[in-house]
Parts: C-alpha cells; sequence; structure tokens
C-alpha cells in the first residue's frame, strides 16, 4: 500500500482526463478520460495494469459529474479509494493571482471562476470538473496547479505588452504564458542531468507539440516565454500562427473578414496546416517533406527556422546558459526538427551527435549535441507528475 | 559645375519632400519640404547654402503640383536646374514586383499605382509626385527606389508567415519590410569599415528611428527583417506595438472594439507613448527616465529588451557575424538606449566602449565596442544618397 498515490484531473468542456499517479515514483496506476460530454455517445475508458476498458455514459445530464461518479466505482472495484491522499486539479490560468499551486476552497473556486475571461474555454471547465471532484470526494484535499504559474516570475519588460497601459490595467492584458508546469518539469529535470543545483541553472526549455512554446529559464525562474496573453502567440503551431503583424488583421478586416473567420484562420487553419495545405501533424509533415512535398517543406523550415530564432532570442534573458531542452511530442521524437533547429543555431557553436539524437526518442531523455560543445538535451515532459508532486507536497506542508 | 547632381523627391499624401544631392559625393545641396498639402496653409520651404526660406501655395488646387512647379522656379533661380541629371523618387512599396531602383514609365506607374492596395497610405501619394515631376521635368530621366526592394532577397522561409498560404496567394500577405534603402546603406557602409567587400560581409542592421527595423545581412543581402506585411511589425516604435499576439486582438473585439479602434491602439497609442503614457519621443522617455518615471522606464526597458531579442534572433540568419550596426535618430543618437542594447548582448561577448560610444553621435561614425570583442558600431543612413545613386547609376548603365 502507498501513502503517495494522487488522484490528477484534467476537467476540458467536453472530456475529463484522469490518472492516479505515485507522487514519489512518478508511475501512474491507472489512467484514463472521459469525452464526448454533452453529446449522446459520451464515454469513459480507462487503462489500468495493462488492461484497456471503456463504458457508455447516459445519454443526458451532466457528464463531468457522471465520469467521475463513475472513476469512483471503478477504484473502489480496483482496490485504490482508500489509497488516495490528495486529488491533483490541471488548471490553464490562474491570472496574476495564483503564482504557486493551491489548496481548493470555495474562495479559490470563485477565483478560478473569475479568471474565465482570460480563459474562456478552459476556466469554466475546470470549475465543473472541480466541483464534481469535491462532491464525489468529500473527504480528499483537492489542489490547483496552474499552468500559468511558473511564468508568473517574469519580470515587467518581458510581461508587459507595447500597448496602451490601460488595456493591462483596464483588462489584464498581458504575457501570462502557459505550459508552465511542463517548463517547470523539464527545466528541473535539466539541473539533476546537469549536476547542478536547480536554482543556479539556466536553461532555454522547448516545448513543441501540437501546441508550442518555449521558455527562458534563469536559475529555475521563468523569466520569459512565447506565447503571451493567450496560446495563439509565439511559434507556429498544429494549426495556430504564432506572433503576428497585427495590420494583417487590420488588412483582413478591410476585405470583409469578421471576428469568427479571423479567428478560424489564425487558430484552426494556419500553422503546419495552413503552410502545407496538408495536415496539422508534425510527423505528416516530415513525410511528406520527405516525399518532396513542397508546402510540407516550408512548413517544416519556416517552423524550425523560428524555433531557432525564439531560442536565441532568449539567450538574451540570461546571462549564461547551461541547455537546451526539448521536450513535448515533438521535442521528444522528432529527429528532423531537433536537428534542423541545432543546425540553425550552428552559429552559437550547437553541434548535433546524430547516434545520440537518434536514441533519444520514445520516452528516453539524453543529450543530443556533441562533447565538448554547448549542450542541447532531450527531457520527455511529465505535468502530471507535477501536479502529483505539487499535491503532496501542499499536503504535507 | 557638376554632372551628378541627382533631385531625389519624397512625395507622402500631404506633403513632398525633395532634395538635391550630389550622387558622388552625398552632399545635400538644396533641402526642402512641402507640407499641409489639401490645406489651405500649404506651404514649401527649402533650406540653401545655409539660408532658410519659405513660400505659401495657392489654397486650393493639386498641391503636389504647386509645389513642384514652385520648385522648378527656385531651382532656375539658384542656376542648378541644368545640373540636375535625374529624379530619384523614394517609393515605399515594390510588392513582389520591383526587386530593385527602376526607370519610371507609364508602365511602371502603372504597377506602383496597383500595389496601393498594399501602401494605401503612400503608393497613390507616390504616383501623384511623379507625375507631377514628370510634368515638370520632362526630359529628366526619373527613377522608382522602393523600400521593399533590398527585401526581396529573404529566403522563402523568412518572408512566409504561418497563414493559410492562401492569404499568401489571393491577397499578397507576405513579409515585405520596409526601411530596405537605409538597411542597404548601413550594411555596404559597415563593410566599407570592417574593410571587407560587401557580398561577404554578414551584419545585423538596426534602423532605429520613429519607425523601427532590424534586418539580417547575409553577404551583402537582406535574409530576414523585422517589418512584415506592414510596417505595423517587429519592434516597439514611438507609437505603434510591434508584433503582436493575435489573440489580444480577438479578445479587445469581443470587447466591441472596432477596426478602427484597434488600428487608432496598435499604430498611434502603442510603443513609448502607450507604455509610458507620456511620450512617442526616445528623447523624452530617456529623460523621464533618468528623473524616476516608472512608465518611461518600463517602455525603455521593454524596448531595448526586444531589440536586442531581435539581434540575437537573427544571428540565426547568419553563419557569422562581422558587425551590429545602429542607425536611424534613435541608433544614431541615443547612449543609453546603445548600451543597454549592448549590455543586454553581453551573453554572446559584446561590451560596451563606453568612450567611443559617446563619441559616434550627431553624424559621427564608430565603433562603439571594446577592442577584441565583437563588434557594434554605429553608421549614420543616407537613404537620399541611396536615392541618388542609384538613380545615377542607371541613367549610365
Amino acid at each position: 500500500m502507498s501513502h503517495s498515490l494522487v488522484l490528477v484531473i484534467n476537467s476540458g468542456s467536453s472530456s475529463l482526463k484522469f490518472a492516479l499517479i505515485d507522487a514519489v515514483s512518478g508511475d501512474a496506476r491507472l489512467t484514463g478520460l472521459g469525452e464526448c460530454f454533452g453529446l449522446s455517445n459520451a464515454s469513459v475508458s480507462w487503462k489500468y495494469d495493462g488492461e484497456k476498458a471503456s463504458c457508455a455514459l447516459e445519454a443526458a445530464g451532466n457528464h463531468h459529474q457522471q465520469a467521475i461518479e463513475r472513476l469512483v466505482i471503478l477504484l473502489e472495484e480496483l482496490g485504490l479509494k482508500q489509497d488516495i491522499i490528495a486529488i491533483g486539479h490541471r488548471v490553464v490560468h490562474g491570472g496574476e493571482r495564483f503564482s504557486e499551486t493551491v489548496k481548493i476552497d470555495e474562495s479559490v473556486l470563485d477565483q478560478i471562476d473569475a479568471l474565465s475571461e482570460l480563459a474562456p474555454l478552459h476556466n469554466p471547465a475546470h470549475v465543473i470538473g472541480i466541483r464534481a471532484a469535491m462532491s464525489a470526494f468529500p473527504f480528499l484535499p483537492q489542489y490547483a496547479v496552474f499552468d500559468t504559474a511558473f511564468h508568473q516570475s517574469m519580470p515587467a519588460k518581458a510581461y508587459h505588452y507595447a500597448l496602451p497601459q490601460k488595456l493591462y490595467q483596464d483588462y489584464g492584458i498581458r504575457r501570462y504564458g502557459f505550459h508552465g508546469t511542463s517548463h517547470y518539469f523539464v527545466s528541473q529535470e535539466a539541473a539533476k542531468q546537469l549536476g547542478k543545483p536547480a536554482d543556479n541553472t539556466n536553461v532555454i526549455t522547448v516545448h513543441l507539440g501540437n501546441g508550442a512554446s518555449i521558455c527562458a529559464v534563469r536559475n529555475g525562474k521563468s523569466v520569459d516565454t512565447s506565447m503571451g496573453f493567450t496560446p495563439t502567440a509565439g511559434l507556429m503551431m498544429g494549426t495556430r500562427c504564432g506572433d503576428l503583424d497585427p495590420g494583417i488583421i487590420d488588412f483582413l478586416m478591410s476585405k470583409g473578414w469578421t471576428q469568427g473567420d479571423l479567428q478560424q484562420a489564425l487558430n484552426k487553419e494556419a500553422g503546419f496546416l495552413g503552410v502545407s495545405g496538408l495536415t496539422s501533424d508534425c510527423r505528416g509533415i516530415v513525410e511528406a517533406m520527405e516525399q518532396g512535398h513542397e508546402g510540407a517543406t516550408l512548413a517544416f523550415e519556416i517552423f524550425t527556422y523560428r524555433v531557432a530564432k525564439y531560442i536565441a532570442s532568449y539567450m538574451v534573458a540570461l546571462d549564461e546558459l547551461d541547455a537546451i531542452v526539448f521536450t513535448g511530442g515533438i521535442g521528444e521524437n522528432s529527429l528532423p526538427v531537433r536537428s534542423a533547429v541545432l543546425q540553425h543555431l550552428k552559429i552559437f557553436g550547437y553541434r548535433e551527435d546524430a547516434t545520440a539524437n537518434e536514441q533519444a526518442r520514445f520516452g528516453e531523455k539524453g543529450m543530443i549535441t556533441k562533447p565538448n560543445t554547448p549542450v542541447a538535451m532531450v527531457i520527455p515532459t511529465n505535468e502530471e507528475w507535477v501536479i502529483a508532486k505539487e499535491s503532496m507536497a501542499l499536503l504535507h506542508a
């Protein structure tokens, strides 16, 4: 019997992801996903001890609540329920209010809800999921771990936009950044790999997935990051455009484009998908590029060039740089992306070690640069483990 | 008597700037400005041989035409008219059509006019000015020198946005870049200073004025630049926001902001003015900062931090870097800006030479970094000289 099992919940608007994590080892004992909430085919599926199973939810009703009630039954059946010490919730937006993990009470819930304007797709769904979990597990302490929290250490010059300051004062328009839990985790792990104390380690963490962001971590703290007020900003992504000339939006509005048209084009039809005209998936881009597809080649080139430019720009935020750290689905697995990014960084002395790059895949960490050259490494991210660890730490605090 | 006098004209919508330039020496024999066109107080003023003079234009009528007719009289009075060998026009937008200076004929005029959609404030005004000059100087060859031309050498990965490619195909939405004449001039001058052939020189040119842009120049050619489809993009400027999270615009539209509100806020009320709440002028920002003004200090910090980040990112576009080159009103004169930017670049080895930085002002060029450290220099820009030189070169081609 373990005294370190934390139930980690990520509640979306039409889904609820859960994992039972051993906060000490990081092992996932049970993982699962409720999906299609709000539709007649809502269901929950899970994986335990290598076996997969699923069940349908009732066609109508509160699917978040139903999914969590089904989870309670499952945990009882598996004899795991009594071992859970806490519940940790992933919360996308903590605004300027939350710079660390907090125990959830009514006041915290209200504040998460009040931040819904900054994350309309996420925070309201988190509140629904948290309420469902509180009612199903009334005796367990619940914690909120914020995607934005790690970035609250950014200095003003990094988080303020060159906009009228009224926009900051009235609407809270500033850079918040996202993926904080991932950037935090891999920066901590990188320090371990480097054999340095985290608070004396300077890294640039490069989280490349369907969403992608970069973070400059100075002495263990985030000092700049590429996502901004929203997750549309920064790098080119699967379907998002990243940073943009605002004059383009003005031009398109003059052509009659509506807010909905713009939102659709910049968030759902841009990035890999828009440039290649083919797919939002990086693996598909690389395959098509290898077969000579022009759009895919351009998409790959824009993406890797911009990643490298962002990495270089973040060197400015650091006095010294111990390592570049790749993570996320693309960062952990795509040899050609990492290889192209390092090639772009050769002016700084980076030299890919092709064999090492080949080995650091499918969950394996490792250095991918040659000995005696500046260091780049791969570290698989594990946000759920962070959520479990932070929850347990606060429980014992 | 000189055989190298070129009349350089920059025709705006409500103004017309002119200068009689010796294309060999760069000396300005006569400079002047027509302004308040379209208003009852339209006038022309000029400076010749240290003396200033001006005269009013007729209240009504075509003020571009009137100003140029007055200029013809002036040139005749001064005995300079017969020495002019050509007229060079500054044209903001050459689209993808013009990658170099061209002799103006009806077809070229039509094409400049056709590019008006990309530069609605500038190209139509250029056409008016060029037509007026052609009618007043019917026997002189006229040339168009484009602000965008130098950047037409950018590779696809630098000029394409991570947007649906339909936007490029249908509307020509891509990075064009501006200030090309300035970036070209100072990159050429930098090569001379460095004693290297221009086509083997790699520099990052930093044009900081009320408008501001950065350019990566590889072997004498522009390979990336910070202004984009429009001049709103890239760096923070006097009143412009630069690159932006497009999600901010979406958010403001949801708050009821109109296209006009957005255009005003991002182009006229952002940048130094918006952040400081005080002034769009860099000198005023520095003065206020020295007196402890919080908004001015923040504006200065955001500006210099972002300039440094852009410089670092453009190192990626170059295999090696010979020098960073500061130019433009701020770049040529502001010690604190240059000093802060170099301080931000210390991770790359840049070390300001405070005495040298002090000396390179008010039109003086020079290195501003310490011996045996990476080179940064100041080179005053001279776009009018380029326009004169290019016109004379084509005349003799």
